[in-house]
């Protein structure tokens, strides 16, 4: 096995999140606590009840206090470097599930600086990319009102001042820590994390009084939160709560997450019906075995077949028809092709509606823009 | 002799300007290039024909386009941590002149976030300073219609986004170098430098066109734009030309540069008469002898009398009246009560004048701030 690295920038090898709980010192979300959501949200979400949203901290004491009335808010992002494909949606899907059913605002971080400063892209780029991306995430129907989009260099006004206040209790060794840099990093690196600390408090800087804050992510952004968290409390504010989310495996297997930067890697939310055929077909790893007859015989590997993982995770939301699935396709009764068939109508049905609202998407960028 | 340290946050020990010119890699100005300025300006400012403006860098190729009819803007900026003192205003005084001579725009930084990451001061503190501190910019008679007043945190919107492209093009080893940084310096201060290079390039990108920088400074301020200055180019833009000058002595001797933080070092823009005569009486070093009939035979040491430095550098412009003072004191003609009471009449007479335009300046803010 691939020795695994897990940070924001770098997942390689096959991640061991049982490891990374320990790692990380993050809490597993139990039977108990999805009970205590369920009482107010009436349901669980499948990336809940499937462990995709595995992880948290301090998920508690925010539910404490919207029990007592208190809402949260939710603060989320995109690193706009390039077309988002399914790995993104995925994560953006379940907050608005969350954003649905608490009934809460949304903060969405655009971290083009993040992305201008570690890529080899010019800043044009990825301005274009900013734009490009933000038609996804209205695609996903995030309520309008609620919902309120920063962009890190256009709303630099709001960020860079708070972002300073972080600034100045993180040092270089703290960084070269937590995210494993050296002294040939650029400066605008070494400095980013802070503007990603700011979100989390600037509905409360803004409305001068304090607004619990939930960040649904992927468990490879935690390191910017880990160096961050000692620092909201020494700035007056709670420790933002986390709620880590796996990362949607690439289609070519099981070690580290889908990622834009290799093509044949991932499903763009861009891509036309028959690259996505072409792609599920030629590229997705499979739990089959090599021939039929051997398959009809032993069955196929769920655990690692990546077809079948996208449908538990995001594409059969229904609990009977993806263990029904499963079945089939272990005990050899369904094959590679029928597997992989049955996911890429559920992924171009999903594609087809969401091109179309990512079309209608165009004329509404500036309802979800912040502006003071 | 202590050994000398100069950079922007620590200047200590005698400064052996001659050794900085080689060190840092500077041009002396040389009576050639007095007598282009004069070609120009009709005149040498005291503080170039008495050397305290005494070095730059590519000041010549600002001249050759100026008399192509290509103007300039000048850069320059305070950092306000705390109440201004006659060190800072020198320079500006001189700045001042250049913005008159050559009618040029002044671009002004207040570089609030460089003090707040660097002092043991809040925010708020920073920021009650940035706005006092410019009561005393206003107050030296810039250009109302020529002059731009730069906040960077409450800019940080025009400046942010340029400021990245700069980062990106710096290491943590070029900073450390430069300035002596080491890891446990906060993010903050290691991003800073790329701040302090972009107000260089904004008139240009905001006119979307070239116009040369040219960017008076106390030579303590060099290694900024000698980290940057290799970046310009990279970016599309000309490198700065810089002015540099001398740093005005404290009143305690010829060690180190005038500064707030020393509260019996510096004479302070808001100092009433009284203030002033007795910090010069008591603590102005002198270079006259122990005692009066030593001093009348032996005469005084201008070179490390503070007060005869005051004059010279700032406050007796005219040439024949200084050769005057420095023949009389040297001799013995002049004591040292007699020289610290012409110095202290006046810098009264010029603060008196400073802090009624002072409390002038205070409705005028709104016109030296810059807004697009």
């Amino acid at each position: 096995m691939v020795k695994s690295v897990v940070n924001p920038w770098e997942v390689t090898g096959e991640v061991n999140y049982d490891k990374l709980i320990r790692d990380f010192g993050v809490k597993r979300i139990d039977k108990d606590l999805l009970n205590r959501i369920k009482s107010i949200t009436g349901e669980i979400h499948p990336m809940l009840r499937r462990e995709f949203f595995f992880a948290h901290r301090d998920f508690e004491p925010i539910l404490d206090q919207y029990e007592k009335g208190n809402k949260f808010f939710i603060y989320t992002g995109c690193g706009p470097s390039g077309p988002l494909h399914l790995g993104h949606l995925g994560t953006w899907m379940f907050t608005k599930w969350l954003q649905d059913k608490f009934d809460v605002e949304v903060w969405f971080q655009f971290t083009d600086d993040e992305k201008f400063l570690f890529k080899q892209k010019s800043y044009e780029e990825i301005q274009k990319w900013t734009k490009e991306n933000m038609l996804d995430v209205i695609a996903l129907g995030f309520n309008p009102k609620k919902t309120h989009f920063i962009v890190d260099t256009w709303h630099a006004n709001l960020l860079y001042p708070e972002a300073i206040k972080f600034a100045k209790k993180i040092t270089f060794s703290t960084v070269k820590a937590a995210f494993g840099f050296t002294n040939d990093r650029n400066i605008g690196e070494i400095f980013y994390t802070s503007m990603q600390a700011v979100p989390a408090i600037l509905p409360s800087v803004l409305a001068g009084k304090m607004i619990p804050c939930l960040i649904p992510l992927g468990i490879d952004q935690d390191p910017h939160f880990r160096v961050a968290r000692d620092v909201y409390p020494k700035l007056g504010y709670p420790k933002p709560a986390i709620l880590h989310g796996k990362l949607l495996p690439p289609l070519k297997g099981m070690e580290g997450k889908m990622s834009s930067s290799e093509e044949t890697g991932a499903i763009l939310t861009t891509d036309d019906a028959a690259t996505v055929k072409n792609k599920i077909n030629k590229y997705a790893f499979s739990g089959g075995q090599k021939t039929t007859e051997e398959h009809r015989k032993k069955g196929g590997n769920t655990d690692v077949d990546v077809s079948f993982q996208y449908l538990k995770i995001i594409f059969e939301p229904d609990d009977k028809k993806l263990a029904e699935i499963k079945r089939k396709y272990e005990s050899g009764e369904m094959l590679t092709g029928e597997l992989k068939a049955y996911l890429i109508e559920k992924i171009n049905a999903f594609l087809k509606e969401h091109q179309k609202k990512r079309e209608e998407a165009k004329g509404k960028v500036e309802e979800f823009l912040f502006s003071r």
